[in-house]
């Protein structure tokens, strides 16, 4: 997948467009996925222009796992979710949908399929309220 | 989900049970998942007691998620897929089946459907010989 950087993950890192934030640092910024696939469904984004994981400096990719994994601590504090998946998608045969490189952050709960990606925008309070539920659980060292 | 020093990949780490490794340093090992969920199919096991990745170490994450991605190019140079998927399950609600942290890195290609985890062991030769194309093409820096 190339690189486009009218994608809107390289629309919010401009602030072009909004987001509803959780986490952020020199390298990374995180916020709710507005399509969740589940109760408190997160998006790391590193804050460099490249499509792929294949093609990111070290620097962000560690930086982005250190956020994913403080991410993943912070949203099981707050939800108490049954289980965490952190997931990273390249090429859309991996179902990639935006090409910017990102992980998502995913709370599971029993009996609970995901919900299909990117179909149905979430209610902007509704995020809003969990964003802050996990926020009051974000370390950011 | 508890940590279990029986469970296959402590095994697999204290050589009481064998192998397909494809890469390995101080803190984590590569080998070929045994029941692949496609051609390709590889595990990041970090060297840690650990059962989910909460409790796993800074370094220890650090480096499993370097492998991860060294592993990501190693696969897509070495298989040509259409794109590369990196998975990290916790608990068994996000799909987690052995209670020691890992990563999923597995090759995807259109209209290949992911096959069920952990239903079917795949031919040892097979492997071997996705596991020496893989290393072929394995950077360790």
């Amino acid at each position: 997948m190339s690189y486009n950087d009218s994608n809107p993950f390289a629309k919010i890192l401009r602030g072009e467009l909004p987001c509803i934030k959780v986490a952020e640092n020199d390298q990374a910024l995180a916020f709710m996925d507005l399509m969740p696939q589940a109760d408190g469904h997160l998006l790391v984004v590193p804050k460099e222009a490249v499509a792929e994981i294949f093609d990111l400096s070290d620097v962000a990719l560690v930086a982005s796992a250190r956020m994913a994994q403080k991410l993943a601590i912070a949203v099981r504090a707050a939800l108490r979710p049954d289980g965490v998946f952190i997931g990273q998608f390249n090429g859309a045969a991996a179902g990639q949908t935006v090409p910017h490189v990102h992980f998502h952050v995913i709370p599971r709960w029993e009996g609970q399929p995901l919900k299909l990606h990117a179909r149905e925008v979430a209610d902007a309070d509704t995020l809003e309220a969990l964003a802050k539920r996990i926020r009051a659980h974000w370390r950011a060292h």
